[in-house]
């Protein structure tokens, strides 16, 4: 049995809430038992300045903070993004524009915003998760603009955190799980189970290739389940 | 009639949560029809570097964000506040500090973080409105960190925002009547009816005496309105 | 008796130069006492990068600052302005764009540099007093650009500050007045007698309606002096 | 057979030159073909700010950045490190301390730079490579501070890129083979074997259980060489 | 004859004026020509952060910046210095410095702050010579700190321009000189005729040892004559 | 004799490497002893943002930084270039712009960046001797984009510090001698013997006329050397 009761491979209880806000296209509220982010999604009708003109493409970027209050103690608000931070948002980026067509896109930037509201631990993978959400939510605003509806998005997107806890892996870790594990596993995969990004890491420590495989089945199962969820949340 | 269908001398309709988060202490969702703020307020358990050792006092300080999605089109993301961010947040400490005595608050910090998730005019006033609420309630977790649990507050604080719309002197303007307001006005004054800041401003224009009357008049009215609604979140 | 020897009503001795300096149009030092501020105004032929090409409008802008010998001690050079020189710098500006037409202005910008060579109180107020003679000397200077020579403004300005000192209501308070203080405002109002901005604020303090009333008339006379001021200097 | 005649499973030819420069106790020169790392390992007697004074561990870090000359057309140089080299120094720091015992190190901080001369794929990797060996040379340096002249190093690291590329998993993947991977991933393990990192991302694009396998196995094979030629290299 | 009428090896009218503000111990406005310098002086008690606390000495800082409305066209603001005022306060620094006793001034830093008004080139070299006036008067004020009232300084330092116009040595080079000079050198000496500091360089073009030489010759009768005035001013 | 055993107009031993890596057309390691400097050259197609459009010249600029690892104890990476490396790369690329003819340059910038692998005294003018070869390096791989192949390069540059070290002027300073030099120069010379640059300055110190003429020609005599070994690395 896990600090807050749950066994090995049981997510918290997850909470999705769309249109939370008016103002953005996109804007979901989702929660994992006491982590709760704010994800909103919105398009800028312009391609960032980096891209040649020549590149036809679209963008799709995401940015990541934590507010102030989401910690305790308060965590000071930082000048720029620092080195978590911008290794969370590109992270994001990455996993979303692994199922959207840029080509089709246009030339257009779809911004992901993900705020942190309170965090108790796996802010990024429910960041991801939740951007899913509010993205398609995003392009179904402007579906008129595709050539007979299609939306350029092949597949959907969820991402969840497991590590080894105590000895024992383990599933969607909270925060003083994620504290006192030796190994900590971010899996983001497509709805159809294809891995789009690993990343594992020993910080201070190192694991095996049967760590490293119980890990991935237990992240696998989790992952289906909050496909499942996301799917009830874009029918509702 | 205005715009969203009010009277001239009507707020828009006020919805406070409090405890929205769990991780500080004050935590205090408050909504002024479509605009939403973030109200959260925390100790950190040290003075500001730029106090000398040798003042006892201690400060309260207050940050004020928008979140990008908060308006539309997207704001951009501004880590370090910009011109207009500085001064609002430079008014919410002021206000607040009015009814503080930082000699008796002890050597601690209090911050108020006030980060706007949907933007709809006003949002500098009901984060003041919003804020004393949440600083309420962080006093109240450390109420016995006081001689005889008297907290170091020694009356409410509300602000509102007033201004000439299309001619009229109109009470809490939405976005649409900022927009168009000749002259704009923030109010802050206490629960015992003093004023604590006026800020009065005819961007591209200018107003007579009597003008400025009748919108001090307006905010008064406003401000016990907002007076009563504190009084009722805090004692729910 | 004020701490020097001024009345309550009195201004400080208002000493004005026009053309310090020969580089920019417009170049007034002026001074309330011992507060010093060179006010110089110069054109740049094209528009803020933020104003839309289709907007034709011109653009006024100020920037402020206080050179690091103004004060006693030295006070340490920014990197930016910070907080307070943000503030007041928007303040310079707001308050002339409220005289001049933007559109008539052109695709132009009009800079307002206020650098305090002397801080003594009252830094804030003067420099909106002398940026409007500089301004003033800058538009003569190109005033054939305008149709039948007339340039765009519409109104004088000028601005002072006014506070409760040891319970006294004063006007144009110097350095220790102000420190002492318990309210303060800043009012800047045209040469005809109305209002373009009033801030009054009570730092760690509040003010009555009738407190307010005072403020307000002693502010009203103070301006009307030095709007008189501003007509001799400009047609000497 | 690869763009440069190699085999799927062949690394490209790898050079060491340790005692590069005099100045720092460890200073690596490593190439892996045509990219080339200079890694200078130097101690600072001086735990890093952020860490508490009661905690009695040392610090190891790593700061990582391309020279402007090191890629074709000239990339500019950016003092403060963008996101990518935020990531990369992140990593390697991270790795090299999953084998060095912080408690053992004492109050002092560890800092790796690495400085890629020139860049043609597998910087990151090849960093992690030299840095253990500029690491271990700057130990030697102080090996009479620890007892017993145990220094605290209980592993080797070693680090290589694999990627499918045309659909073919390869090992150890040049600048043009990575630009055209589908997949990319970045393994970094001990000499004994285990996994301290795993970073793979399928950049607009996924992979299968199947080929994540492949990519792990030729991964470690590739490890284990490079392994090898750290002891021999340390031994030379 | 020059642009302005001079012969080569004249001066521009130099004027001095001692006392220019009172908030700081040394104030001093200079003039040459049409380039107006304000010099301040001011002691702060404490030693730069990076000095280590086993030095014992003390320090002289400069630090350089030109108003904005000190050019036409008007230059923009740079609050942090950029290379060219990074350059120019590191020399006058170092001149001054040249002439005080560190390990006399004892554990305090003076800063001279030269705020160019106007700019008719030769900003760089009056700003050093006005400084030295300033700073006799900082030390003045604090004449008594010192045992037997012995001030800590060696000798009187003062600096002027030289360069080649239109193929002729030239002494002090207002800015049109400036600008079409193939030879700019700037020299710094002592009253005593010791030199401190030469910069000469040929920006796009090159000089001869003979050219040099008429230089060094132009410069020195230029700062003897400046040495004069110093003097003068310092006894009125 | 001098700490190192040298004569006091001898250099120390220089040692240059072209086409040190492959991606920049100009890649030159040079070493004087222990200091060792990487200079590359690069084009970029484009002229810099600051020159206007309808001039026709092109531009060269100089960047310089020193590694963390280059010197003992490891100097840490700073943010932007701290003051004394905006000084030397100003230097830098002004003395390499007085040979090069930029009008016959085209609309291009022509990069030179030297970065410092080891610091033993005198990186600023091994710099510009090591960047000279560099830039005649990249100019050969681009000389047919010139008219008859004419690079517009007139003439060479080399340069060497020189200074008055325990009383002896004394050339070519390590840092030892740098460190304890009373009086410190830095000469910079073409091919034919015409000055670009002189920086000579007496920190805390000052020289007279005699040391003055002893200094330069002792750098004379060492940049005519230098001259010869350019030629001479030029024609290998």
């Amino acid at each position: 049995m896990r600090i807050d009761g749950r066994k090995e491979n049981e997510l918290r209880e997850i909470k999705i809430k769309r249109h939370y806000t008016k103002q953005s296209p996109g804007s979901v509220l989702i929660a994992a038992g006491d982590t709760i982010v704010l994800c909103t999604a919105a398009f800028i009708e312009k391609k960032p300045n980096w891209m040649p003109p020549e590149d036809h493409r679209g963008w799709l970027t995401a940015e990541y903070r934590m507010l102030p209050g989401s910690t305790s103690p308060r965590s000071s608000r930082s000048d720029r993004p620092d080195g978590r931070a911008t290794e969370i948002q590109r992270l994001i980026g990455r996993s979303l524009r692994a199922v959207v067509d840029l080509e089709r896109l246009g030339p257009r930037t779809l911004y992901l915003d993900c705020d942190v509201l309170q965090a108790d631990g796996g802010t990024r993978t429910l960041s991801i998760t939740g951007s899913y959400i509010a993205m398609m939510d995003a392009f179904e605003s402007i579906r008129d603009h595709f050539p007979e509806g299609a939306i350029p998005v092949s597949d959907s997107v969820a991402a969840v955190s497991v590590g080894i806890v105590d000895g024992i892996p383990s599933l969607d870790l909270c925060y003083e799980e994620d504290f006192r594990a030796a190994v900590d596993m971010n899996l983001v995969m497509t709805g159809s189970g294809k891995f789009i990004e690993i990343q594992g890491t020993g910080e201070e420590a190192t694991f095996s290739r049967e760590e490293l495989a119980r890990l991935l089945e237990l992240g696998e199962q989790g992952i289906q389940t909050l496909t499942e969820l996301q799917k009830k949340a874009l029918t509702d």
